[in-house]
């Protein structure tokens, strides 16, 4: 990050330079209506699939959403199986089971049904079938593992988001736990995005207070980081080859469209979304600002809160989330994420503060008369009231974690430099372990 | 257009019924930055091709665009012919050409750098290289051709588009006119889309003023057009099968969005752009624009001024284009469609005034205490104006049309229903005769 001196602070533009840098934006086909689901029996006849891998996990089993799939299948005579395995946050155990699954029949489309940790699965699920002799290490990013470019095609992947959080359908990121790391981390590239994202909004009223807010902060914080992402004209290494050229690329025009538009509509819609679950109008805007912030941060990135949510939910011992049922210690992804984010964007401002203020006023900040060097403050705390309003956890301590675990947490995030270095400030181990601690209370 | 009644006016939202209409976004890969035209040789390396169709207009192949593809193909060995007679504005008859001579040769990909007629040329020629046994009207659109869906994968596109326009290299469309009926028509389809547009702002600082200007117009109206398309829930009749869902489906939010960041760019940047050709800030950023425009009208489509502008370019008997290098008569499309928009958007206004309001606005209206029942007039003003200041010639008239061309223009807009549909207000062939009588002079 050592260009990181001519980007100027307070215009959130690069100058100086005229850099050869190029960006490439990327995203799936995305079709959106109520009940768009039982069209899905036709596409796979269209795609001409005779055999299909069905993916959901078992809470969402008996669920309208794979039962609206499952008649469609019926009433098409599509011949398919179902795989309902998939660990919500899942791990590379977890992933190599689907793996392991999917390699010994001989699909020739995959329908995921669920959250990202559904649709994460049947990515990588996908993947290894098209490449049976690859080691699970190849595609995984890089330094937990070889980050090998993926220039095979894979076989058609239609993803039908039940919650309103991810932007996995649309994006071409699989993440899981790596266990024996305990920190998160995933496999990134272009081919992995699925061929058509169904969004159906009345799937989204099937979701529990507590998931449309978690999954909710997924989004505010995609939108967020994607926003402030380094610009991408300021990363380095410029790619030699096109193909090398990263999924996460750093903000660019066309991100930022969608990174504020998603921004305007959490600002409108989550607390409707998570007060009201019959509020149709709140869900089914949730639901494509999930797919709008989808585009945006899958094609810009993340940064510092996705980056430190990994080893926040890897190292998680006891804490069961609120609303969900699973029998494993859980913090939900959307949670880990948010609950850093005072801090990250109190720490980041000083690197493009009109973009923080912007971000401040949207979510209903009165930005008037705000010094430039207050755009940090301004953001954290309309975020602290915007969590305390939501009744979010307060801080890391609450689910669990005490000073003593912070130098894991350091540790944890060490290796997601895939999207730590999109932070446009640069950071030390001990900017961290300071992000850390300001992210144990917020209120 | 018989569930007009319930697109209720002063809304723009649908009420009063809960339908089961979907949209379905598609859009090119899209790849941006100066001078990533040279990385093009690597892509069709990465794509295994090992005969690329290069195709052009003659006035291009000498330039720098195209000299930029020719060294990136040399320097990674990439084998390739060039088709350099693409016709400007493009006819049946040209179309006929292209797919003659790309059915003789056995392309692997194909390479289109120009403006619209050269992408849409390209994609023409790619379909039915990939269709030999297929009739010429069996893709063209309804009611012309037979409207055939495409089912097959065609080969890979990379379109490098040279003007800020066309926004054809992130749609599924190709238009030409059809001489016997001196009107334009097209097909129109999803597979139709190049795999990837790669947009080189460089490139557009050889766009002559003139050009410049009228391909910004087209920008213009397919951001104007497809905001105030027809919502994509009130269309009908609704697709029994998601492969018959056409390419223009109506505005939509998703679309909504690229419409107004495009019109936003349009409004700061297309005068600066015209005025100033190297002001590399302005040209590029309308390159942009032109993008943004083509996803937002390759998903919702366009209406009235196109619908309109396709006889008038087909009947031009003696106009020649100032600032073009052609051996024919010849409106600019940018131009031909402009000419009509201040009587379209008064015409249109009364079914959605807001957003023609929120138009005018962004083009610089002052629209406080501006009667919902005059957005039509204020929009229309305020085209005026902006036209004047780009030295538009005045009206058809300027163009050697006069009254007694009328019935002709009518008689050669009714065939254009694939996009005339989309008009948010049903119309008559009266209501034509009184569009094209408003615009026979504009100021």
């Amino acid at each position: 990050m050592h260009s990181l001196h001519i980007y100027q602070s307070g215009t959130g533009h690069v100058s100086g330079r005229n850099t050869d840098y190029a960006f490439e934006m990327a995203c799936s086909n995305v079709r959106y209506g109520k009940g768009v689901t039982r069209e899905i029996g036709m596409d796979l006849q269209n795609l001409g699939a005779r055999n299909v891998c069905l993916m959901t996990d078992r809470n969402l089993s008996k669920l309208p959403p794979v039962t609206a799939v499952l008649d469609s299948l019926a009433r098409h005579g599509v011949k398919y199986e179902c795989y309902d395995s998939v660990r919500v946050e899942p791990t590379d155990y977890s992933f190599k089971a689907a793996i392991d699954f999917v390699k010994k029949r001989n699909f020739d489309a995959y329908v995921a049904v669920g959250g990202g940790s559904v649709i994460d699965t049947c990515k990588a699920a996908n993947l290894y079938a098209c490449h049976p002799e690859a080691d699970f290490l190849d595609f995984v990013n890089a330094p937990v593992g070889k980050g090998k470019p993926i220039n095979r095609s894979l076989k058609p992947l239609i993803a039908v988001p039940t919650t309103a959080g991810t932007g996995s359908e649309t994006t071409g990121v699989a993440i899981f736990d790596f266990e024996d790391l305990k920190a998160k981390t995933g496999i990134a590239s272009r081919s992995l995005r699925p061929t058509l994202a169904m969004v159906d909004p009345l799937h989204t009223l099937h979701m529990p207070a507590r998931v449309a807010a978690n999954s909710g902060f997924d989004v505010l914080c995609h939108a967020l980081e994607s926003y402030t992402a380094l610009p991408y004209n300021m990363r380095s290494p410029c790619p030699t080859n096109p193909i090398t050229r990263p999924a996460y690329q750093g903000s660019n025009p066309i991100s930022d469209v969608w990174a504020r538009h998603a921004l305007c509509i959490v600002a409108k819609y989550l607390k409707r979304a998570v007060h009201n679950p019959d509020d149709v109008e709140a869900r089914s805007s949730m639901h494509l600002a999930s797919v709008f912030a989808g585009i945006g941060f899958g094609n810009a990135g993340v940064h510092l809160c996705h980056g430190m949510s990994y080893p926040i939910s890897g190292n998680i011992k006891t804490h069961k989330a609120k609303g969900y049922r699973v029998d494993h210690p859980l913090v939900p992804h959307g949670l880990s994420v948010v609950l850093t984010s005072p801090a990250v964007f109190a720490f980041t401002a000083c690197m493009c503060p009109e973009r923080h203020l912007e971000a401040a006023e949207i979510l209903g900040a009165d930005v008037r008369n705000v010094k430039t060097e207050d755009a940090g403050c301004v953001l954290a705390d309309i975020l602290r009231n915007f969590l305390y309003d939501l009744e979010v956890e307060d801080g890391l301590s609450e689910i669990g974690y005490s000073k003593e675990d912070i130098p894991e947490l350091v540790k944890g995030t060490i290796p997601q430099e895939r999207v730590t270095k999109l932070s446009p400030r640069s950071h030390t181990e001990e900017d961290l372990t300071r992000l850390f601690e300001a992210s144990m209370t917020l209120y």
